[in-house]
């Protein structure tokens, strides 16, 4: 894959949050890999998504060595880093500070699974990592906050559960594109406004019966799909 | 009615759907019927809405048998045959994810009539169907996610109440067109959210008197109505 | 007054409606008077608003008689024809089924002034009308409506509180023109809104001082106001 | 720094305010000082924003005497000149009712530091102002309401905690030029309202641990900051 399109479609996927609503101000970035090459794309830092351009997209070896670009990468780097090199199989990380999910990253309760919007994306509840240590945050900070999203996933599979929320912070979400990536961290937001709107009818409302969320998302995913056209 | 009459109503009906905001991805279909032919038509599955042109439309008959049309139909299909099939004088069903009725259906709570908004469109609460059991989702699930509903429906009358809310999933709304079962959709949804704002308000606020109820449903429905244009 | 003129200020107020987001679908009217003629502008019943011009308005007097205009007026328009008889100085009525301002009708709890937003426009809680009777609805229904806003006023000042919830119902706004009376209808759903939110922080947050809602409602109304331009 | 740059950068500022959804109705003004000419632009009161033109803009001096301009400056003017005599190092001053911060000034509740967006543009809770008296209320009611304001941050730096929820009121912003000043009210408002969310989630959610609130103040702010592009 050419860096040229790495920048495009990492650049497509950044203008995507604002026109989805999922970015206020500047607080959110993709990044879009290439695994076999180890390298990926990543927005600038601190970048208004109005001015953003193809060229301004930074181009980084998975050790983290910028290879092309004029501009700082996000800051975040590090963080999409990490999953880039623990979680196979995934193309592309989003980071957003969108409202519903930020609710639930700061309330430190995992986001669970009540009903199949939840179901169709998301294969169960979407965790919450644990407080970072003193010394984690005056650390290498955006590297571990990778590292507690790999801790977190030990016994879960990123490919099921395409999400994360970063405790007292927000969500991290990612696919097998950036566009995939973004669908993913949209409707992480959207089952999060419905799961605060369930709480406030009816505050212990008991997750999806364990058949219906088998059902709903293997009708979606993997080799018995049969959602969407061939 | 020709297949290219019910194509466009049933194209019309879908894209409304995204103009009214009743619907975030592609979280939601719309079929039209001519229950004299037995036929109807319906979206195709996962098709973004603002790529959707009328040839798109499947057309089905009560059957299920596909009639015409090149792309995969929605894959809820069976759930809009069914209810053709069991609710005299529908024409149109419209499901969605809207958020507010989602929450209803996600808490397991009858959506209750609590004011004149509600009275107009609904002759009392808008049901949630039981829970589906591990068989009736481990076979044919969209057809039984239509029977449930048949079931709540016993002792209602569907032209009275033109909405369900299917448990841990969403709502379905029908009507006797494209435009007024969406219409249907769209007042659920309003009446969804202002339910939330007054539990929020006032967690048991009682519903609507009976003689309240009847005067605002009869002032727009049946022979004596007087709302609206001759 | 020419009756052109009426019916022109009765359309742009009702154009209004839909622009501020006060209405939903056809949930809402806006009535214009000339109390010295003796007669008022109001919409038609049921009719889009895109579809609305100003010839579509109907004229009747105060005894309720249509004067000019081919459509049939608001099922509502006895109650905004109450209305203009009992409450000296006010020239438009305005009723929609704005969201937060119907949560509280719902309810049954009238809107308590919280702070200076609500103090700006109206001196004092937004009051709920009472349960009608059966008699009430089953009789002339639209104009007992207004008859039960009228005893709730007994001992209040429609000009220093230009709102009422009508209970299970929604909000009747009024003031000295159409413009006025849909600025007092928006008002009243934003502060329906802080309100909710506020009420979720803290659910008995006191009301404003007295002292503070003074300031306020005679800062902006009245003959010692200072705000705006002279 | 000429008038007219005053004049043209409050009107920007100003004009930022409906665009951001930040204000409903006229809710709102924002100033511009050149602090070493002891002067400031204002919006004038009471005016639609879709009229403002930079000429509208009121120049003041710091002891509140108009120097240039034809319409009265907004009514909030005094508040604005209090900020600037006491708070060094700020050159705009922004005041909005905008709804979630107005729930916490109307709950009398200090909107908490939960998560790292807070943390980005505040070093701590935003706090509220104690009531203020009768005699506050009735002598110079918006120079008093500066005073209060003041009080309140006697122990607080304004340049780390850019924001206040004045009791019963609403919010004031500020910091070094009118767009950041309306960026620090647009952050203050998604904070609020992303407080209010997770408080529905979980009514007493702990505030953000310390470090992580310094790592990310001092991330985006001061000598050390690494946020953004050089």
């Amino acid at each position: 894959m050419s860096y040229d399109a790495l920048r495009e479609e990492c650049l497509q996927a950044n203008l995507d949050l604002p026109d989805t609503g999922l970015v206020d101000l500047t607080f959110g970035n993709v990044s879009v890999a290439d695994p076999e090459a180890r390298v990926f794309a990543i927005k600038p830092s601190g970048v208004d998504y109005k001015a953003l351009k193809a060229s301004d997209m930074v181009i980084l070896d998975f050790e983290g060595k910028v290879i092309e670009g004029g501009l700082r990468p996000s800051s975040d780097t590090p963080t999409h880093r990490c999953l880039y090199l623990h979680f196979e199989g995934i193309r592309s990380v989003v980071h957003t500070h969108s409202r519903s999910a930020v609710a639930f990253a700061q309330s430190g309760v995992d986001l669970p699974c009540l009903g199949t919007t939840h179901c169709d994306y998301f294969h169960g509840a979407v965790p919450v990592t644990r407080d970072m240590t003193p010394d984690e945050i005056g650390g290498e900070y955006e590297w571990e906050t990778g590292m507690v999203i790999v801790e977190r996933f030990k016994a879960l599979d990123p490919t099921e559960v395409p999400a994360v929320l970063v405790r007292n912070h927000g969500p991290f979400a990612w696919g097998p594109s950036g566009k995939k990536a973004v669908e993913n961290a949209l409707a992480l937001e959207i089952v999060a406004d419905m799961a605060i709107k369930t709480m406030s009818i009816r505050p212990n409302a008991p997750p999806a019966p364990q058949h219906l969320l088998n059902k709903h998302f293997f009708r979606k995913h993997g080799p018995g799909a049969y959602y969407g056209q061939k």
